[in-house]
């Protein structure tokens, strides 16, 4: 086990056995049954003053830090949460879990269908964002806290944790929101549609219902791979990859892959398929599509009950999530005399940055959290 | 007929009739039966030294200018091809072909293979952007003429003007390299191999075996659909589109279209696959990825014996052949001490600028023309 590691985890189950039953989602439609994965990590303090909730990417989960028994690989951000790391679990309690819509352990398209005891496909209704967010708090709720130290997460996210401020700006001392913004562009809901587009046109989809039956592999990993050129940089590709060709002399003048950016892609795209749902990807792109946090095109006034200290963190050359947006953000807080810090960091490796550019983002986050549970506490 | 048109221009065809009948390709392959579409605009003066070989990008064709009888839409750089136009008419003969490997005239993979009396499909050899270059050649020595004023392009259409200026560098006074480089990168080569691999994912393909059976249409117009995107901007896009929703109130909560960026792309998806071929799609986006005027990497070493006056031009938000490209090209050209103009022109466009920004352009390539036909007549 490396140094500073919180060894082995465990993600736990809750599943809203007393009222609320079912919640009554943005799309008026019901979910019910449903049931949150998730996993914390550290102690919670008496009066628990001390808890941060963390929200993970698109395609990620609950597992954040720490080794599941027999996992070689830790939780998607064990660089950064753990004993004397960022999210410092000797101080602080975190919470991660996965959203509704998912295929990690929370309720999703995967999940059965109480109507049919079948998976729900299709029949999954529409999750937004705040559905997430909303099924979040009852999370919080169980566990008993009235007040997070912090709200956190990278990309989609970060899109939770401005939510969270927004929506119970009582819970909320602090919002640490990475690579993120306040609307899904034009350009995001366009790469998401061809996702979904390839996703669709896989005879292997079937309308949504192929569990059980031969999984849309091959749409799904077309989605993935368009996801992932999107989260490097012309950069970091042209630096890991360039023009390398694989373990060939030459051109191959022909349809099978010639260069090594075209092998990894592949590569992604196929293990991706292995642990994700096709169903999910549609829904989970789908909720970022409607995130818009301004409803009325008024960002200002969205921010105005707010009551959360903010970091706000960029990253040079992340051209999905650019560094113009958490700038707007940052202005629309200002406006609502909010406390903001803002950094942009300077890295080459575009979207993904949020997870690899580990020191700096260290060292702010700490900092940035004992300043608030001094404040705080 | 609106002002400063050619009015009604037809493609003209050459085949390869006399020796060599065939081209040993790149790959090594033969390529006979040889015929390129052309069109020529303008007439050409008694020493043959007014003429101007224009290029087209990836999924465009011979016809540049003018109207074919019937059609309400001009070719596709008709703004800048006519009588008192940047590329003047009046004074200057102009000439665009369509390239190798494509679908509009030109042997492709949709033409009849020889050998079989049917379309090749798959057994079309692979075609490189020197191949292409070189048949051009054959038209070039067919129409008499033994320098050319300029060669001219944008994309790949400006791939290839470069590759004329390094293979046969008596022949060219200047080249109008726009939104173009010298290598393709990792970024794009991602790019292209997502929509190969769309296009080869769709049922209908058949291993390139569907002529005169379905078309692989949802493939072919996935692999339309993320070309589309990376030739707009973020900007571009938000300013056309934003979050505009589709002629509805609300979100639809569910998996049909919700905003018009989707329905834009998917139009152009649609209208893509009436208009060209999937196999040439794959073909043409192959021998972009071959593309590396480098070959041993060096650049300075690849222009060393070329002759021709430059004009680049590069556009502010252009991120498929973004503007550091063409410094680089710039700078090397300047170690070699040729003469060459740089202007990186401000545009929202992306890379569609270059058949967007018309006034700017006209402007550059007017003058410029004026000055090399001055010095070289």
């Amino acid at each position: 086990m490396p140094p500073k590691s919180l060894g082995i985890v465990q993600t736990q189950f809750l599943t809203f056995a007393h009222p609320p039953k079912e919640m009554i989602l943005d799309s008026g439609l019901k979910l019910a049954d449903i049931t949150l994965a998730y996993e914390t990590y550290g102690t919670i303090n008496k009066d628990k003053s001390n808890a941060i909730f963390v929200f993970h990417s698109l395609t990620t989960d609950a597992h954040a830090a720490g080794f599941h028994a027999g996992d070689k690989k830790p939780g998607w951000w064990d660089d950064m949460i753990g004993p004397g790391k960022a999210f410092d679990t000797d101080k602080y309690f975190v919470i991660s879990s996965n959203c509704i819509g998912s295929c990690k352990g929370s309720t999703g398209p995967i999940s059965t269908n109480p109507k049919t005891g079948k998976p729900y496909g299709l029949n999954f209704p529409m999750v937004t964002i705040n559905d997430m967010v909303r099924a979040q708090k009852y999370l919080i709720d169980h566990l008993g806290i009235k007040k997070l130290l912090s709200v956190a997460g990278g990309s989609m996210g970060g899109l939770q944790a401005l939510l969270w401020a927004v929506n119970y700006p009582e819970y909320v001392s602090s919002v640490i929101a990475i690579a993120t913004n306040t609307r899904q562009t034009a350009q995001q809901i366009a790469f998401h549609e061809v996702g979904r587009q390839a996703i669709m046109a896989d005879p292997d989809w079937l309308n949504g219902d192929y569990y059980g039956k031969t999984i849309p592999a091959r749409g799904l990993a077309l989605a993935r791979m368009i996801g992932h050129i999107t989260y490097m940089s012309d950069q970091s590709m042209d630096e890991k990859f360039g023009r390398k060709l694989i373990a060939k002399e030459k051109f191959g003048y022909d349809f099978e892959q010639d260069f090594e950016v075209e092998n990894y892609l592949k590569y992604r795209g196929d293990t991706f398929v292995q642990r994700f749902d096709a169903n999910s990807y549609l829904y989970l792109s789908k909720s970022l599509d409607y995130f818009d946090l301004a409803k009325d095109g008024d960002l200002l006034k969205a921010f105005k009950n707010v009551k959360s200290n903010f970091l706000v963190i960029a990253f040079t050359s992340d051209w999905l999530y650019p560094a113009y947006q958490s700038k707007d953000m940052v202005r629309a807080l200002k406006a609502n005399d909010i406390d903001v810090s803002y950094v942009e960091i300077n890295s080459s490796y575009g979207h993904d940055a949020f997870l690899v550019e580990i020191d700096e983002q260290s060292h702010l986050v700490s900092h940035f959290l004992k300043r608030i549970y001094k404040e705080t506490t």
